[in-house]
């Protein structure tokens, strides 16, 4: 019997997906891991008011969400000074990039983005048939001005930037993007993921502005409201922009649940702070540990710090394997020379503590197997 | 400043959502809805044994979900017979239709429904540039042979058919939705939405084939389980097809709290049998309010009651619209004949009790203005 007839497109689309999730490789091991420091999730937890809030949603379980998320984007426009209008709610940032991409991208159609940056935006635009054009990282850092000029000479309907940056952990000052926007060329849309600004610098921050078509930007509870399990992200940007993702999402793709803990997570900004401040003495005590073992660990404006290991990408997957036999689950760049390093999430003391000993061995190993 | 440059499909979509949600209403109105039964939501609610497993979730809210949804794909498979292969887990079954179509059509690609049948499946296929072919309703029944027929004369890549139906409440026999499978074009796939089968006569499920390649089944948590807020659904087909899904789609996109209570849910199918007979305890109730008013029920094998008010479209809207401001939520099918009636969802007895007053007076006025 003759099968669907899919898409060229999807057709030709491998079969890879962008991550392989921890609870797969649990089943794959065996095993539960003793530290879950691949995925950047908050290891500190939501607020105790989302949890209250989503255990009393939990009731309600039987009601679709509000399609137009309308309470949760009225805080969140309140709380960045915007209006409603600039603000979509979405399954995520994954759910949110997917759909951006599909309003700009088809077959054929330039993208930009930095070789090394997050797998599953080229996920989306391979889904949707766009051509990546990558640049490198520059000293760790996304290039803005490489961007800009790959833009240019493409023609890119859009570029991707996150700031701070995924998997390096850098971060550029509001200047600097400001300045970057200021520079694109017509008709290019700056994607500005800031998945992880809650954790950087107040300078990584820019202002927000209500009509501001050459850019949007998109947010998560995911990352410093620790609602990871949740998928509740949004984007932020012009309202013309804002208003084409109701011609195709899904508009009753968020759960009511995660309604109610996004907007009890935004109420407790109090619990914001304690993370980002916990975070920031993980950051210390995780270079220390690198430091001690002769690794460094990179600045860092987010809730993970790369290491580098001191080698090169083979000497980093090694302590990476090392790490997961240990049941430590890490993850690490893809390309050179981010791929020196490994990529660990900030976690609680005893995470770490979990973490020191493994890497200790894993590092002895893998020098020993490089060395051989 | 120029804006970003759409895809022409994109920018030549309508604005129009496939559905105003019921909060949306009572913010337009200033009012809460007495009884919420227009978009056939399990008033019920899930089992308490999904709550609780929500709740404790909840706690766990700052991980991911698992990407794979192993232990409900399992759980599904051994429920049905099939094998994990054979399913994939999603953001309800209005996002797995979205993929679905994704996965088949690009512009100019024909695709087969029924006119009137559910907008959310026209809406993803208009999303990605198909052309919609429409077969008229047979006695308030989709229409098989007609949808046969009309696949095999535009070459359908896709055909939907609801089984029960919805808007109407109708069903066909396993045999009969045998036969069309059986008598499908080659390459023709038959999207088979199975939203309702809960509530349906055993004789409309149709036995699960592990490989069949002509069929896809979609089914959800949102309706007899009674967990329409948190956005769980799958897809049972082909393993050929069913991997497919995995090349485009959002892989963390399904929260850990449905997935937890998903699960929870399955596990209590006594709690199902029990909303399922309270259902069909409503549907009796319904039938003789409808005839109390001169109204008729039309025969249900799902969880509302398509209500013929006795008259054409504009008088089924003259009572959906004095239903809505008398504050009961409910909707009706938007197209003729089907809309001579209402749908209402079937209810706790209280949401019925409110309704009843409400109906009498919404269609008494209707019939004043309509003679009039």
């Amino acid at each position: 019997m003759p099968g669907p007839r899919y898409t060229p497109l999807v057709a030709a689309l491998p079969a890879t997906v962008p991550f392989v999730g921890p609870e797969a490789h649990m089943r794959a091991s065996g095993r539960e891991f003793r530290a879950r420091l691949g995925a950047n999730e908050s290891v500190f937890g939501p607020s105790p008011m989302a949890i209250e809030a989503m255990e009393r949603a939990a009731q309600d379980g039987w009601m679709y969400g509000d399609s137009e998320s309308h309470d949760l984007r009225a805080a969140l426009a309140a709380h960045h000074g915007v209006a409603p209008e600039n603000i979509v709610v979405g399954e995520g940032i994954d759910g949110l990039l997917g759909t951006l991409v599909r309003l700009l991208v088809e077959p054929g159609d330039p993208v930009v983005t930095s070789d090394g940056a997050y797998p599953t935006f080229n996920y989306h635009v391979a889904g949707f048939g766009g051509v990546l054009h990558k640049v490198p990282y520059r000293d760790d850092r996304e290039d803005p001005a490489a961007l800009l000029t790959r833009a240019e000479e493409v023609g890119a309907k859009l570029v991707y930037l996150s700031n701070p940056d995924n998997p390096m952990g850098s971060w550029h000052s509001a200047r600097v993007i400001q300045r970057m926007i200021d520079a694109l060329p017509d008709g290019t849309l700056l994607l500005l993921d800031e998945a992880y600004v809650d954790f950087a610098p107040e300078e990584a921050a820019l202002t927000f502005v209500a009509d501001d078509p050459r850019v949007i930007r998109m947010r998560t509870f995911s990352k410093a409201y620790g609602l990871a399990g949740l998928r509740v992200g949004y984007a932020v940007g012009a309202p013309g922009l804002i208003a084409m993702f109701d011609r195709i999402r899904n508009h009753f793709g968020v759960s009511r649940i995660a309604q109610a803990g996004a907007l009890a997570a935004l109420m407790d900004q109090g619990w914001l702070e304690d993370v980002v401040a916990q975070v920031a003495d993980a950051r210390v005590t995780l270079a220390e540990i690198a430091e001690r073992n002769g690794a460094f660990a990179l600045p860092s404006a987010t809730n993970f710090t790369a290491i580098d290991c001191g080698g090169d990408g083979a000497l980093a997957r090694k302590v990476l394997e090392g790490l997961m036999a240990r049941d430590i689950f890490v993850r690490m760049p893809a390309v050179a020379p981010l791929d020196r390093c490994i990529r660990v999430t900030l976690g609680r003391p005893e995470d770490l503590k979990a973490f020191e000993p493994a890497f200790a061995e894993a590092l002895a190993e893998a020098r020993a197997e490089t060395a051989g």
